[in-house]
């Protein structure tokens, strides 16, 4: 993956780069399925001209994505007076060898949004965190302590409304020229994955606690 | 995490959030191996107000991070004029469940820096990208054809010194209220890790190439 390969675009300026054009697919349901495999977002906004990225936890309710922080934070300061921001998320899932140094590439899946940041309302807050929390892994809400007022009020939750999105999606064996398929290199894929590792109980955990079903059962699904 | 864990802070605003103030590492050796054990990070830069953030493959040479793309690219374009970007690195390590809905979390390490990118020169291009071939697989560069003229022209590498430069890291079991430790919830770690599945011979591979051992070898590090 370059640049190229998964150019930034505003809003009014998409323009078709040739060498990656079957790269950008707009359906609804790849996008969708890019985002809900993916825990961390990246959030870019402009403070003062200064451009700013922040890697976050997100979710995706319906049209929407979501994320959430300090109500002390400057980040969810900034975004809450609604001011443009570019969400992206990526998925690396190989690395792709080809038989020629200008040809290597990887193979990933990315979506990119821009539009305003909203900041949700008290009711609207705690639904989307409680979604956020058992979308994580079902039961897990139920399972800790509910938050305290103190704790409702240091937090929020901002959203994007997924109107401006596109996603990009690079598959498959690399795409050597044509005279480069008579060359005596090896080409192909080294696929990636994320997986889950063996649960670690915390050390403080009082005796006699068993593992729950939902975390003994959780697998990433990245 | 949360934004508030890995807060974006412009150069001179570096304010410590007493929650997270722990998390904040500035040590270069923590940084580089942050660094050094990524492929992908996320560029965020400013084009007439509106952010952008793309994802695209980078490495470390002493004190720079590089990265490269079409000579024709919107993003290298805008960045070869000097302006202001945010670079920002993520690694996702664990699922850390908590007593308390509040205190879930993500174990992580991030570096985010600040400043001006600049374009290589042909020589330095040349041997830069020769270096990020090399630092993904040793021996990769050699295995592939060489990049013609028209190639090398078609490609620009931007690098960004690693001067204004931080890192954050959030390890090991959660962090309860002290009064939640008595509950009987479970708490603990899911550990992620990006793993290197079966190589993925191209179908197109004439008969009677072998894999070559450091594609075989390979192990992803991150």
């Amino acid at each position: 993956m370059n640049e190229t390969s998964n150019e930034a675009k505003a809003p009014s300026q998409r323009t078709v780069i040739r060498r990656y054009s079957w790269l950008a697919k707009y359906d609804r349901d790849t996008i969708n399925s890019i985002l809900d495999t993916a825990l961390v977002c990246q959030i870019a906004y402009v403070v003062d001209g200064q451009p700013f990225v922040t890697p976050t936890n997100f979710w995706r309710i319906d049209n929407y994505v979501h994320w959430h922080g300090s109500a002390a934070s400057r980040m969810l300061r900034a975004q809450e007076k609604g001011i443009p921001v570019c969400f992206s998320v990526t998925h690396m899932d190989g690395i792709v060898i080809a038989r020629s140094a200008f040809n290597h590439n990887i193979n990933f899946r990315s979506v990119m949004a821009f539009g305003e940041a909203q900041v949700l309302g008290e009711q609207e807050k705690r639904a989307a965190l409680k979604g956020f929390v058992d979308k994580l892994m079902l039961g897990l809400w139920e399972h800790a302590r509910q938050p305290t007022e103190k704790e409702w009020s240091a937090t929020k939750v901002i959203r994007l409304a997924l109107d401006e999105v596109s996603a990009k999606v690079r598959t498959g064996p690399p795409i050597d020229d044509d005279e480069d398929y008579a060359l005596d290199s090896w080409a192909g894929v080294i696929p990636l994955r994320t997986i889950t590792e063996e649960v670690q109980p915390d050390p403080r955990l009082r005796a006699g606690i068993e593992t729950p079903a939902f975390v003994t059962n959780f697998r990433w699904k990245g």
